[in-house]
């Protein structure tokens, strides 16, 4: 098939943009892929492992030229990302982004952007725990959604041209207001990281259970936290600051619900416990039947 | 080899006392399995796959006899089982357990026990979202741990027998004080437990997020929670009104972790949220480094 893009410049050089750039040399989506990253390190490894076509040392280089520029930086990164490359982006080019919360990215880069560059924020809903350019494989998107959040007036055309990019990629796209998508986001991704760090610092910190006995016996619950809690850490800092208000919502309705559990807990009210724990099967069964998981039963030994 | 015990008689047959089964016929350990279960359906299900060698209707019926008895029921079922098969018990026969919690246990087994019998209470450190006769794999205990809490006083031999059983079946075995090991597991399993349970009740409330936005997007971490949280609701219900002490000592710390995260959020602190994060990623590298999870990146489709 032809390229759908001439160009695709990558800022950042993570696990979500070096999928990316799998994920289209695959699909023989694009004709030339580029890529830049803050560290000489990841830069160079980067290059060592062909991740991309061409790596660049600043973002202004990769950026010219490029008909799709790929922001993959930190959502606190991306003011400054945005401040350098404008001055710097080809007429007609569409920028998007990969970021975890929407409004705030909106906000930080959407000011800089020429009237003749289409602006499409996008986010797709998949990563593992591990980070880096060593860490991207081309099939992280199959399956999995990317939410696109174009402000009005977007382009038909580039918008179209993105969202087939993303299908060639493997993904399913669904285009989401902002605000919305940073709620659901809170819901079904930050608050139970939040939550995940939280609890795995509770066993660290617990000083009559030593390290090793929580290491020795996460078999039954704690292990699915840690994988989630060795996330990176500069990522998630930056969703908490920046989707802050759905976070602390959320987070409030959880410790409300935790509380009402602990007090049942306390009083020995069995039937509230049983009752809630048996409605709480019932969204396991949906996600199964959505296939955004398999019935298969893990027990923590089942990798690629 | 010859049979470490000639007749065990599972009293109750859903994950764990059908996986035992299974993974006993795997080792070739015992001569004879025979079971029962509270539910008629259970047992029927128990006869036609063949779970073990004999189904019986009665637990009185299952444990004559046997050498060894494993009590597979709920915690909250022990107390009414353990009446309830003391006077059918042989003479010299281990029996042993696989409740969740221990101190409650033996507070609820023990005083039945005859001086005869030795009682060896067991928890293996296993298991997966699913319940039910066939739910069972002989695999399930292969590198997990079981812990044994055996009283002062406990028979050295019957002791040694039943941790070769457990040796057999695929398990590394450790003993401890019950009290302690209650603690332990309201860290790295009650607890979680709790806090999944109560993460995917309150995506299951939120009325503006769609149970199809929270099931379609469940990608980025929830999909955990929701595995967890479809775990069994008699077995939970029973764990924390039975391992009450811990889990509410372990409920008040993870709050008061949760609430400093929550104050960092909002007072915009990431020095904060970052130092916790990356000290939650080394306990992450120790389960992988104690084998208890493989370092393959994880997202979801990795099943077995």
């Amino acid at each position: 098939m032809t390229p759908l893009y001439q160009r695709v410049a990558f800022v950042g050089l993570g696990l979500i943009a070096g999928s990316m750039a799998l994920a289209m040399r695959r699909g023989g989506l694009v004709a030339e892929t580029v890529g830049t990253a803050r560290s000489a390190e990841s830069r160079a490894i980067a290059a060592e492992i062909g991740l991309v076509d061409h790596v660049t040392d600043t973002a202004a280089e990769a950026v010219q030229g490029a008909d799709l520029v790929v922001l993959c930086v930190p959502v606190g990164a991306m003011d400054a990302v945005a401040q350098d490359i404008a001055p710097h982006l080809a007429q007609g080019a569409t920028v998007t982004d990969v970021g975890s919360v929407k409004q705030a990215i909106i906000d930080a880069v959407g000011p800089y952007m020429p009237d003749n560059v289409h602006f499409i924020p996008g986010h797709p809903l998949a990563g593992t725990e591990h980070s880096g350019p060593r860490a991207g494989f081309a099939e992280l998107f199959d399956n999995r959604w990317t939410i696109l959040t174009p402000q009005d007036g977007v382009d038909a055309a580039a918008l179209d041209r993105l969202t087939r990019l993303w299908q060639g990629m493997g993904a399913q796209v669904d285009v989401m207001d902002p605000p919305h998508h940073d709620l659901v986001l809170a819901v079904t991704s930050h608050t139970p990281h939040l939550i995940a760090y939280t609890m795995v610092g509770v066993a660290d910190d617990l000083r009559r259970v030593t390290d090793s006995e929580v290491i020795k016996y996460s078999a039954a619950g704690f292990r699915d936290f840690t994988r989630i809690a060795a996330s990176d850490p500069t990522m998630w800092r930056d969703v908490f600051l920046t989707n802050k208000d759905a976070t602390l919502e959320i987070l409030g309705r959880f410790t409300e619900e935790l509380f009402a559990l602990q007090r049942a807990i306390r009083r020995g009210d069995g039937e509230h416990l049983h009752a809630y724990f048996t409605r709480t099967r019932a969204i396991r069964r949906g996600i199964i039947d959505a296939g955004q998981d398999t019935d298969a039963p893990d027990f923590g030994r089942s990798k690629r």
